[in-house]
């Protein structure tokens, strides 16, 4: 368990304090932050709370959506990740993910020069904040509206164009990847750029009733969760997989018992 | 219109008959017909009542879903392919478009390797009866229990292990492709390998509420539908533009006002 994670937005019925408190109880050890957790919160006591629970912070989500039909949505967008990196830095997370956003007939390949455009933008504030970025790239299914970087290929034509600054990575997600031909491929190209900055577990199920808020928990679903787990780690990857799952159905559920099934099922994947 | 094709599905609640009426009143020149549509039909009937319509048969939708987890599901998959090789003859199709099937946690590898066998096994009675065959790459969301085929290029790779057989291209679909870095590319190729069998057209909504039936009318959605259609010409494809819509939302509707819409949204795309 030395390496579970669990993101706030899986339990999201939870308070930030209800995680701090329930989390460690099932052996989690990180816990990855979303910024409406944080919203009306001092950042500094968060921090403390935090390190009190004894959980490490993994990271901070979530940056981007950068692009816009507009230059002052864009630099909207160019703020709000410089308020991100802030919130990072208070709260001592090293990461913030990059869901990196794209608008609905709008090219994507315009999206994808605004995305490099805005990480361009933030990343020396991220330097300077010891604050790491990762591009997390979206499943095509979301290609409209929320990100027009869907491959990991993709993720590093972009690390590339911004001449492979260390702070900029990618973070992989099984739930997009899992279908991708070349994720074994590019994952080992993540691992030998030193790229490769976060993992996130959760699985799709079949059928899938709602393109955002369906994810199976570990074990629900069709993903070899394990084999893409060991493909990570065999790039050296030794950090936290985060247990990342957006569902109506355990939402509405009782979030200890959810809790306690998210550990067993971690426990099984990696026993 | 001379290009317009409407699929049977997208007017699913009109039965053969009426589509045989109604999509030459708007001008359409181009049928495919879908295998549930010839359920209980004499085939030689429905050859001669769609050469009455004055509308030329595009293709026989579908053929595919090769993998099975044991050999006999595998071989009963290539009994019914090899059934619908005898409709297409029978009803005058040139074509089978190929959904090539997955089998949810059986690995995509796996899944990829018997879609090939499943071809190969079958290609030499389509060759024989003057049928080709059309692998329809599958959108990612998909790859779960639809398709493990979910790029141009993984349809390619296919290709090619079969020895480029000219019987053996492949369909174009707006929806599966349109989020695709490599579309344009592998559209290029397609058209160079003398592969480019269909192109299927209809839109991306933003939201889509459900994976399956939720299609868009050409115009409701994000897809720059117009660029990729020219993209597929520039290959020297001149076949039909067929409109595929899977939509509860406009299979509830009145199908002549559908009808109409789908009409007057292809006369505006494409003029």
């Amino acid at each position: 368990m030395s390496r579970l994670c669990v993101h706030t937005i899986t339990t999201k019925p939870l308070s930030l304090e209800q995680c701090l408190a329930e989390f460690p109880k099932r052996g989690v050890s990180g816990i990855t932050i979303w910024r409406q957790a944080l919203e009306g919160r001092d950042l500094s006591a968060v921090k403390r709370q935090t390190a009190d629970s004894g959980m490490e912070v993994i990271s901070l989500c979530r940056g981007g959506f950068f692009p816009s039909a507009t230059a002052a949505g864009r630099q909207a967008a160019i703020d709000d990740n410089m308020k991100a990196i802030e919130q990072a830095h208070a709260i001592g997370a090293p990461l913030i993910v990059l869901v990196c956003g794209a608008v609905p007939g709008q090219p994507l390949t315009e999206s994808r020069k605004q995305i490099a455009d805005g990480i361009a933008a933030v990343l020396p504030a991220a330097e300077q904040a010891g604050v790491r970025l990762a591009i997390e790239p979206l499943h095509p299914m979301y290609a409209d509206d929320r990100s027009a970087v869907n491959t990991m290929r993709q993720a590093h034509e972009i690390c590339d164009a911004l001449g492979s600054p260390k702070s900029d990575g990618i973070a992989v997600a099984v739930y997009h990847a899992w279908w991708d031909p070349e994720l074994k491929s590019q994952n080992d190209l993540a691992g030998q750029k030193g790229r490769l900055h976060a993992f996130h577990i959760c699985d799709w199920k079949t059928p899938t009733a709602d393109l955002l808020n369906d994810r199976g928990l570990m074990g629900e679903g069709c993903i070899d969760i394990r084999e893409i787990s060991d493909w990570v780690d065999a790039t050296g990857f030794t950090g936290h997989r985060e247990v990342e799952i957006f569902s109506n159905k355990w939402w509405s559920s009782d979030q200890n018992d959810f809790l306690d099934q998210i550990a067993s099922s971690y426990a099984q994947l990696y026993s």
